[in-house]
C-alpha cells in the first residue's frame, strides 16, 4: 500500500496523530534506503574495467541487496498491519472479570505477534550491513559516500527496529518469551554496531584519500 | 518531484545506476522521517490531560518540526538538482588548454554550490535533534519508541549529509573554502552525536520503566 502511494503520503501519515504508521515503519523504510544504496554502489561498480576481477562477487551482492530491498519495503506495510490486532485487542470490552481476562489474553497474543515484525526488520538490516562489509573493498571508490550513507541508514533501521521490539516486550508478561526474543535481538545489535564502526572508519579514510 | 511520486519510485531510482538520487537524497529523506516522528509524538501528546501543563510548549515544537519536515522533504529534490551542474561541468570539452581551464573552473564552481545542499540538510537534521531534546521530558510516554526512532533517523541524516559535504570538499581545491565549510560542519556533527547519545540513553531507560 505505502510503496505504491506518494512518498509525501507516508511522511504525512507518519507525522499525524494516527498511531500507525510509526517508528517501526520508518525503520523498515530506512532499511530499504540502505539496501537501495547498496544496490546503487553495486550497479556503479559492475561494468567498470577497474573492478572487473570482482564482477561476479559484486553481482552476487547486488542480487542479495535487491532481495533485502524487496523485503524491507514490504516491511513498511507489515508494521502497520501488525499494529491493527494490538489496537483491536485494547478495544475489547472489560466490564466483567471474564471480559477482562479475555481482553488481557488477546492483548498479550497480539503483542507477541507484533514484536516479530520489527525483529525481522532488524535481521534484514543487519544482512544489509554484512553485504556492505563484503562490498566495500571491491566497490567503485567514486561512490564511497553512498556506501557510508547506506551503512548509516541500515544501522539506524536496525536500532530503530530494536527499540520497537523492546517496547513491545515491555508490555509482554511472558518472561520466557521475552528472554528468547532478547537472545535473538541483542547479538544483532552488537554485530550491527561493530560493523557500522568499522565501515564508517574505512569510509572516512577513503574520502580523505588515505 | 520525488515527494509527489510513489515511494517505490524514489527507492528504485536510488538503487539504479543513475548517480542521482544518491546518498544526499536518502539523507534528506531520513531527516524528513525524523521530523515526521517528532510531529507524531507532539500530535499524540497534545490534547492528553496528563500533559496539559506543557501543551503550549509542545505546540511550539510541533510547528517547528513541521517546518523542518517541509524543508527536509524539499531537500530530496534539491540534492538531485545540485548534482546536475556538477555532472554537466564534468561533461565539458577538454581538448585544448583553454577548454581544460574552463572545465576545471566550472567543476570547482559546481562542487562548491553542491556542497552547500547537504550542509543545509545537516543543519536541519540537527534542529530536529534539538527539538527532541526539548520534547522528550514533556512527551507522551506511550510513544517513547517513536521518539527514539526519530532521533536515530535525524542523526543518520546529519551524518549522511556530512559524508556528502566531505566527499565534495575532497574534490575542491580552494582550501580556504573547505576550511570554512568544516568550521560549520564539525560542530554540527559533535553536537548531533552528543544529543543522540543522551536521548537514546533516556529512551532505553524509559522503555525499561526506570
Amino acid at each position: 500500500m505505502y510503496p505504491e502511494n506518494p512518498l509525501s503520503k507516508f511522511v504525512n501519515d507518519l507525522a499525524s496523530r494516527a498511531p500507525a504508521p510509526g517508528g517501526g515503519g520508518a525503520a523498515a523504510l530506512a532499511g530499504a534506503l540502505g539496501a537501495a544504496l547498496t544496490s546503487m554502489v553495486c550497479n556503479l561498480t559492475i561494468g567498470n574495467k577497474k573492478y572487473a576481477p570482482y564482477e561476479e562477487e559484486v553481482k552476487a551482492i547486488l542480487t542479495a541487496a535487491q532481495d533485502k530491498l524487496t523485503q524491507l519495503q514490504a516491511g513498511i506495510d507489515e508494521d502497520v498491519q501488525a499494529f491493527n490486532p494490538v489496537s483491536a485487542a485494547y478495544g475489547m470490552p472489560k466490564g466483567t472479570e471474564e471480559e477482562k481476562k479475555a481482553r488481557s489474553a488477546a492483548i498479550q497474543e497480539a503483542l507477541k505477534k507484533a514484536a516479530g515484525v520489527p525483529l525481522e526488520v532488524a535481521k534484514l538490516a543487519l544482512d544489509v550491513l554484512e553485504l556492505n562489509l563484503r562490498l566495500f573493498p571491491i566497490s567503485n571508490v567514486n561512490v564511497v559516500s553512498d556506501i557510508g550513507v547506506g551503512v548509516l541508514m541500515a544501522e539506524a533501521a536496525l536500532e530503530g527496529a530494536a527499540l520497537n521490539v523492546e517496547v513491545n516486550l515491555s508490555s509482554i508478561k511472558d518472561e520466557a518469551f521475552n528472554e528468547k526474543m532478547r537472545q535473538q535481538l541483542d547479538p544483532l545489535r552488537a554485530r550491527g554496531r561493530a560493523i557500522q564502526e568499522q565501515l564508517l572508519e574505512m569510509v572516512e579514510k577513503r574520502i580523505k584519500g588515505q
